[in-house]
């Protein structure tokens, strides 16, 4: 039986699409994190909400969604309680968000402290994971810090953003960070990987609840005033109302952008696990295990014939051949069959769109 | 209103299966005849169906199939009663069933004259089709003979038998049939089609039943001996019970290998109609209307992109998107997705063969 510490709490941020990845895995009607995308026999959401509960108790554990993912989420999360689905009204990115989270959970708990967490990661090492996470709450518990879990890239990747920490304290677990960078150029990537002093942002925030709610009232004033009007409606009755009335208004800003680069008290812990995004069909590919002719499967049983370097994905356990196929990405979901060179994968944003188009009903 | 001869009947085959024709299309449970397979709204024998139900009345078309086939014929052709359908309880070829149905057609009317036709073939001329097998009726009314439609080649190909007409009276519309050539090699086809007088044998005959009986009695006297026993049974309550007890010790041979080859009354009208079997995903796609980039589609809404001569057929009418695909076979069923090079269609067969080794469900 664990012991809990009751002061932490997580928010597992459930809201987003992802149209890169692109089809079966993000519709809008069923994105990304309510898949079994690793073949593992569970969703990415339930992935993560089992990972957490090894740190947090499960009652202390939020979801942040969409109204139209509300019984997914029941569904996959039977422990959820309603009370601990926050609904959000209109796309309004993470800050907002995480606002009206830590809102609700200094209001339940003062000294709370906090992991939000996306919902559609893949991480292998749980145990390394929650040995960072384990860490950094005891660090935010302690200090007025906004901490974050840095990636150490592997590749320079574009589609991330980076973090750069003080290059003179590399030995130190817990990193003053120097400077947030958007999504770089490969030549900046290429730069950041060189000088060994940036990590890939994944999403993954720690901090006391009342820390990152007087960080907003300090760098999103605006946001903060919009919201804290509410807190006395906040875990009760009222509360919805509050939420669809006044939500909407809210800015469209990430955390990063809105709070964590304007804060002087942000600190990363270079991850020690294994982390991706998932966030495209090649990203997938690199984490999956491959065959003798790296070809690598989720769900279909694959007859590969003289094929090699391919990713095939299947809704049902559905038999592939392939003959002649090298380097493509297969994707057979109910409505949709995509078969698409894995160097193409970018551009699967851009024939979604185009498919949209023509057919509206499969987005 | 149509006026119909009453001495015009009609044998629908349907009983086969065709195995360089998987998935989809011909699996063991669901054979090819059963399904609209270029895409028209009709399954291929819905349209025999309709096609000679011009010519024949609908009471006098006899559709010969298997016991497992038996509820779709009856839910395909609703028109169809009980009675008009005949249940081989084994495999075995075309002659013996072609005896059985003449026994039949025989008994009800001893002036019988009959059309014999596979259930799974393409033919879009409809009225030059007609012509044809109007022609054949007249033929074979008034004289002794067995007359098979020869389609006129237009390609070397190695899948079909080949018909050798009398070089010295190409200007007859009925022409006496020199040899029957089984599948040749490339080099024999290709010297048939120099030397102009072969024709492919589609497996269309027309004869009086009286006839096709009597040159059982001569060329295949065991068989004939076997069946013409349970010639007071048919067409009654016993007829299940005697074809169940002596079908299956009938020999398994085709009626071209059995009685064409070795009969001297035999015929060939050179078909004045567009004809193809649908054999194979290269003979569909030879068939199938193309886009500008030379893709063929059945069912499939499809988005190519940067994809040249591929067929596209799926069950549903799904999405289906290729990028950098050429020439390439892409068949997407409930169980089974196959994505093969066109010039690979004749290993589709072994394919099958090992997929089935591996899940046995999917024949």
């Amino acid at each position: 039986m664990t012991t809990y510490n009751n002061n932490f709490y997580a928010v597992i941020m459930a809201g987003g699409i992802g149209s890169r990845f692109w089809p079966r895995v993000s519709t809008t009607k069923y994105p990304k994190q309510f898949h079994d995308m690793m073949g593992t026999g569970e969703t990415l959401i339930q992935l993560t909400y089992n990972r957490i509960s090894n740190i947090v108790q499960p009652e202390n554990i939020l979801v942040l969604t969409n109204e139209s993912y509300k019984d997914i989420v029941k569904e996959q999360l039977p422990k959820i309680k309603e009370d601990q689905i926050v609904l959000e009204p209109a796309m309004r990115n993470t800050a907002p968000c995480i606002l009206l989270a830590a809102l609700k959970i200094r209001k339940m708990n003062e000294d709370a402290v906090m992991i939000v967490a996306p919902s559609d990661h893949w991480i292998t090492e749980k145990d390394a994971f929650l040995d960072d996470i384990n860490f950094a709450l005891q660090m935010a518990s302690k200090e007025d810090s906004l901490i974050t879990l840095g990636i150490r890239p592997t590749n320079p990747n574009t589609g991330f953003g980076y973090i750069q920490f003080e290059n003179n304290a590399q030995e130190e677990r817990l990193q003053k960070i120097t400077r947030f960078a958007e999504k770089p150029t490969l030549r900046n990537a290429k730069k950041y990987l060189e000088e060994g002093n940036y990590l890939w942002n994944a999403g993954i925030f720690i901090w006391r609840a009342s820390f990152i709610i007087d960080s907003f009232s300090t760098h999103l004033q605006e946001m903060y005033r919009l919201i804290i009007d509410g807190e006395k409606d906040l875990n009760g009755p009222n509360e919805d109302k509050f939420i669809k009335e006044n939500y909407p208004q809210a800015q469209n800003i990430s955390i990063d952008y809105g709070i964590l680069e304007k804060s002087d008290s942000v600190y990363v812990i270079p991850a020690s696990f294994d982390w991706d995004d998932l966030g495209t069909w090649g990203a997938m590919y690199n984490q999956l295990a491959k065959d003798g002719h790296k070809n690598a499967v989720v769900n279909a049983k694959l007859i590969p014939e003289n094929s090699t370097g391919n990713i095939v994905y299947t809704h049902s356990s559905k038999v592939v051949v392939i003959q002649g196929m090298e380097d493509f990405i297969v994707v057979d979901d109910k409505d949709v069959l995509l078969i698409v060179p894995r160097e193409k994968e970018q551009e699967i944003k851009n024939i979604r769109a185009r498919v949209l188009e023509k057919f509206e009903d499969l987005g």
